[in-house]
């Protein structure tokens, strides 16, 4: 069997959990041939448990420079996707970014360019996509028989952390460490599920609450109202606060009503379109008939390591991607959005002034704790 | 027994209900003694099935000044409700008004406070606070064992309306006749519940859409954003439009959760207070143990007729009510607040500014098709 001579860039909870797997020989197509982190303790660390025929390096330059490797997976902080990506297609290396692609995307739409440029695959780490759940909404929606979208809520507030959490790194929840809070952090994966089952809307008005229930600079509590191009409206609720959360998605559609939520997806279906019932109706009360049902999703949920095997076949036989590369900005673009929407209290247009963000999130950058903790 | 001598005031569909089932004895402390309309046929249709020892009347006034009632029901279009019952306040008789309490929070202002110089009994006819689910939610958030509100979400669309519904009446969904939609119309009683359970918020942010979904002028689809005092944030998300709706209550406090759902109350509880374990927890990912059980909500749920019997307890033995006349002030300040938010595209304090929604209505007033209609 060819395989994809694969390296890691980064070694933190994500790349060091994807070295462990692929060394196992969970994904077939897969070869891990080196690995590469800026900090030493933790590349000793990895050296107890991948073999010695693994590279090994601290710069991710001199891992690409190596020959050991035609692809990369980036694992590092977001706001070195970007960079590294595009110093890995300038080296003729396929990429498969972590999420989110980057922190603003005024630098994630030149790893994009780049990207296309150069003819390589370039692939995202959505491994919720596999989900069975969310790509049977993929496909009821896509489908159309369910009709155009009228309102998406979700309620995505089950991302619990405690503030040990961001106290375990100087750099966690920092403007100029992360670039963002549950937004930039957590909700990557949500965003991105939602532009991809219902579209990106054209209109975000937030409200983030920075270190609202921590002892954080970032936002942990968000609540933003949408509004899609075809005039569907919809919310996005998250935080890092809410015991227990709650993963509720609920999409109307003229047909009837999609909901996900305790890992069942339930479809309503009309018997009739309600746009054409609301104005054929004679009763003021009358509602068509409506069919209740759990919808059977069932198979595969590879998560990760689904995403890896998708990309390697991508490179080696030219089989689609789960998740292109360039739509990581799709994502990143509407945490812009609910973040830049909150700062100038008013509602953006997608899509965003790109400027203006990467301007605004400076200001915060040179006020955040951890810039002046390195100024010191 | 000691009775109530009752008149109803309007005998569209909610009066002329409450008659039918007064007459039949269904509140034994009331004796309908008397009911008028300004409309004749409407008022001949009620002799059918009322006894000839009701009085009759066309103008309210007569009603009022007949000798026949000591108290009243308010059953005529919102706007003149306040009116009619400062008049009856001014005759010295008591007073249940029905939902809403008006249709500007200015006018019932002034209502309130003549119910208050008064000293009569004043009620308003919020006949969900009967509902053992929301009386048990009132109770549970109100007791204290779960700590403060953090989130409230409720998800309340089910208020399908057709075209025909708004096409029975030329004064329907108009400003000059109803002086709004959904919010004015179908949500008084949410809106109620909603500060009647969580408190009244102190700023709102909301996106009300006019004919967005029926031909109408005024909004059928709402999607608010709220901030209460505590800093806890909520949506109230509505429409006429949704098939089917959803009617889902979600509450997270210190505590725990609250889920009002499909006529069930589940209560998701904590074993520690989550703002305290927040910052006492070494693990970023841990969590207390949660407990969830479905709260038994039984018993009593006697809608109009049980806010009436209380009404009628209350003149007769000064028992406690169950909807004071004077809180009636409150959703309508929601409804107000959402619709003033909506319109000048701010977000609004509470308590509004009241001259200014007066102005803003009567502007939507004067280019109402209803004012049009009758001007021609």
């Amino acid at each position: 069997m060819i395989t994809l001579r694969i390296g890691i860039i980064g070694l933190g909870n994500m790349g060091s959990d994807h070295a462990k797997k692929l060394i196992r020989g969970t994904v077939p197509e897969v070869e891990l041939t080196a690995v590469s982190d800026i900090d030493p303790n933790r590349l000793e660390v990895t050296r107890a448990y991948l073999p010695e025929t693994v590279g090994f390096f601290g710069r991710p330059e001199d891992l690409m420079d190596s020959g050991l490797c035609d692809a990369l997976i980036i694992a590092t902080p977001h706001y070195d996707h970007p960079r590294l990506a595009i110093q890995a297609f300038d080296r003729g290396m396929h990429v498969l970014c972590e999420k989110p692609a980057g922190v603003y995307t005024k630098q994630v739409r030149e790893m994009n360019e780049r990207a296309q440029e150069s003819g390589l695959v370039f692939a995202m780490m959505f491994n919720q996509r596999t989900n069975p759940l969310y790509r049977k909404m993929h496909e009821l929606v896509h489908g159309g028989q369910l009709g155009a979208i009228k309102r998406v809520n979700w309620i995505i507030t089950d991302w619990y952390r405690t503030q040990a959490y961001y106290d375990s790194g100087s750099w966690r929840a920092t403007w100029t460490g992360e670039g963002g809070g549950v937004l930039i952090n957590q909700c990557p994966h949500n965003l991105d599920l939602l532009q991809w089952i219902c579209g990106m809307p054209s209109k975000v008005r937030a409200f983030c609450h920075q270190g609202k229930w921590h002892d954080i600079e970032v936002e942990d509590d968000v609540t933003a109202y949408l509004e899609f191009p075809n005039g569907a409206t919809g919310v996005f609720i998250t935080t890092t606060a809410d015991l227990p959360g709650t993963n509720r998605l609920e999409i109307t559609l003229e047909m009837g009503k999609l909901v996900c939520e305790n890992n069942t997806l339930t479809l309503h279906k009309l018997s009739q379109n309600e746009r054409v019932y609301c104005f054929e109706s004679k009763e003021g009360f009358a509602q068509p008939s409506v069919d209740v049902s759990v919808v059977p999703a069932e198979g595969d949920n590879s998560q990760h390591m689904g995403i890896i095997a998708s990309f390697a076949k991508a490179v080696l036989t030219g089989a689609p991607l789960i998740a292109q590369g360039e739509e990581g900005i799709r994502s990143l673009m509407l945490s812009n959005a609910m973040h830049l929407s909150s700062w100038t209290a008013e509602t953006v247009q997608l899509p965003i002034d790109e400027e203006l963000y990467w301007q605004e999130l400076n200001k915060r950058i040179e006020e955040s704790s951890l810039s002046k903790a390195q100024h010191n």
